[in-house]
């Protein structure tokens, strides 16, 4: 099968920033692609071959959509698995598989294959209900704090709580649960991984990453992380051990707790192009998007090493500012060296929504990362007016 | 005036590989872009927000084009500068300037502006026709071999010839031309400046330019270029110096010729992003196609400095071949570490036409250059059946 400048087709359900970073990509090899969005302005409305607006949930909607083409993937773990299953038996590739995004959907699911698998992770408990949830600490089986989290349908921290007192045991909404230990974090870190199925794998460097302390986003994405090289060779053995156990194929983005006592903790993973690997489109040999495309195409892999290192940093909406965008201020981002900004194309920003992400490349990391914090502290994202 | 994610429109003029490559930058910057390419399957016809299919050498196509934008720019010479000209006047903003493109586009008034700029070319007279040309040729005034070129509308090596003999001479096309001593070439270098209507001005490396012996067209492009420090600083002085002299906005690709005696002489400059660039997108800080828009926009210019050595080899048709194309053994060449490949788009090759480039990177020239040969040796452009 022959991909570049063909009429092979490939199928990409979301037309978020994902979908439109990875269109860069195939742009680059024109590979043919459509895109399925429920939003008429999703940033990857440009860039591909064709746009189809649906609800990525219906069934009928993706089932439709991905008759047409002869690859499938996703940019969004929110999508109808049971109309990939059909597609996939009726012989369209989806990759990431079917499968394992079945699994990773389900939080529930997602840690009992963690355990099954002996995967390090912290200790949870799964609940049909947090009525039930709350019987398990009225017992004393849970006692305060500890995390929850909505089995289904959570993103940037939504569908996670820290529950410390029976008020916020009793603000917890309906639905299947987990109850997680909070660890005791010293690091927040995330490996990428890469799997062909050809089952040729590859893993990128360990980054770090820094939480914003209020609204639970990811601030700043370090490559490489500071950490000893022990806890970075441990950190991609047990990210490798994960894809392997999920059979994964694409991208898989491991995100690990480094605990205080020096433990390595999976959190959780997406299938996907991940946050986490942006700095890749200016740091790295071969960028996330590109290599979730070599991987799905099952084409050889491309070198996971850095150019140098990078910081990148979340342009989020600022609080207080809802309405049309303006990037005050990145005239004097755009001054600083090796400073690379991806405006996502959304023209409505609201508190603390991903409106795109600045990458700072320079041959030190702590140079980049200071870099990196002049940014921050110098671009906000408002509205007019 | 803000750009990134409004209404802003910015007019490409030219819808090849180049201007594909513009709209990877400014789908990064969320920028508004429409695009005007004489062919309905022009490779930048996806990724912008609107294409339109017209002559660009048709004055009303293009003055009814560029009324739709806020900024026009251009990524081929071959453009009606009368209409550029009047959109000026009318307050549309086009970088490069139609001033500096109608020299440009004239070799006789790109030599003269040399040689008004004192600025170091290759010795040269100019005659409104191949008969006048030989008249000199009969007074002595000229001798074999020199070069011919047309002053108008070459490309790729069209329009130049080495005139040898009587039987050259005779066979040259009508038209006003010029006649170019022939250098003594040791190397073929390039330097790309960038300059902002502000007056910022940066100069990227010196890189090396390899060509094909027969197709006259460029093979490998190295940077950085391997010669001597005060060859290259000096390089990049005369770079700027024409540019200077041009007032040039925007990328400005200035070719050059490193004679045998040492001296360095402009060859020609070409006023847009320069096969010579495409390095960048993977080698530097600041990409050619990024940098040019910043330019054009006025925002403050990127760091021209390379992160690794880049290599580019250009991935042309081969000869004898003509068709839907294949591009063959590209797995292999994907194994190797540290390669990008581009692929434009042309759904149909024939011999010698650009279809493609791929960039190798590498900590170190030398290795580059030697995978890049591997890569070079190993990939055919080549058609079906």
């Amino acid at each position: 099968m022959s991909y570049f400048s063909t009429n092979f087709t490939l199928g990409i359900l979301g037309g978020g920033q994902l979908g439109k970073m990875l269109l860069s990509e195939t742009l680059k090899y024109d590979i043919r692609t459509i895109v399925l969005d429920p939003s008429a302005e999703a940033p990857a409305r440009f860039g591909c071959h064709a746009f189809f607006q649906g609800d990525l949930m219906d069934y009928d909607t993706v089932y439709q959509f991905g008759k047409q083409a002869d690859l499938l993937t996703f940019e969004i773990e929110n999508v109808n698995v049971d109309a990939l299953e059909r597609l996939e038996q009726e012989g369209v590739k989806v990759y990431p598989t079917p499968a394992s995004l079945r699994i990773i959907q389900d939080k529930g699911a997602q840690k009992a294959f963690y355990k099954a698998h002996k995967i390090p992770t912290a200790p949870f408990e799964a609940f049909d209900s947090p009525t039930l949830l709350a019987a398990a600490v009225a017992e004393g089986r849970w006692t305060y704090p500890f995390v929850w989290k909505s089995t289904r349908f959570g993103y940037d921290g939504n569908g996670v709580k820290i529950v410390r007192n029976l008020q916020d045991l009793h603000a917890l909404p309906e639905g299947p649960c987990i109850a997680e230990q909070c660890a005791e974090i010293n690091k927040e870190l995330a490996v990428i991984v890469a799997r062909s199925p050809k089952g040729e794998v590859v893993t990128y460097p360990v980054v770090e990453m820094e939480f914003h302390p209020e609204a639970n986003q990811v601030e700043y994405v370090l490559c490489p992380a500071r950490i000893a090289e022990t806890i970075s060779s441990q950190a991609r053995k047990i990210a490798l051990q994960v894809a392997e156990a999920f059979g994964s194929i694409g991208l898989l983005a491991v995100e690990l707790f480094l605990t205080k006592g020096g433990e390595i903790w999976v959190n959780e993973v997406a299938p996907r192009p991940h946050n986490s690997g942006h700095y890749s489109i200016e740091a790295s040999y071969t960028s996330q998007f590109e290599q979730h495309l070599r991987a799905i195409l099952d084409l050889p892999l491309g070198s996971t090493e850095s150019k140098v290192a990078g910081v990148m940093v979340n342009l989020v909406g600022a609080e207080g500012y809802a309405g049309n965008v303006i990037y005050e201020h990145i005239e004097d981002v755009l001054s600083l060296p090796g400073v690379t900004p991806h405006i996502y194309g959304k023209r409505q920003t609201r508190p603390f929504r991903k409106m795109g992400h600045i990458t700072i490349t320079h041959r030190d990391i702590e140079q980049a990362r200071l870099l990196a914090q002049r940014v921050k502290e110098t671009i906000k994202v408002i509205s007019r007016q």
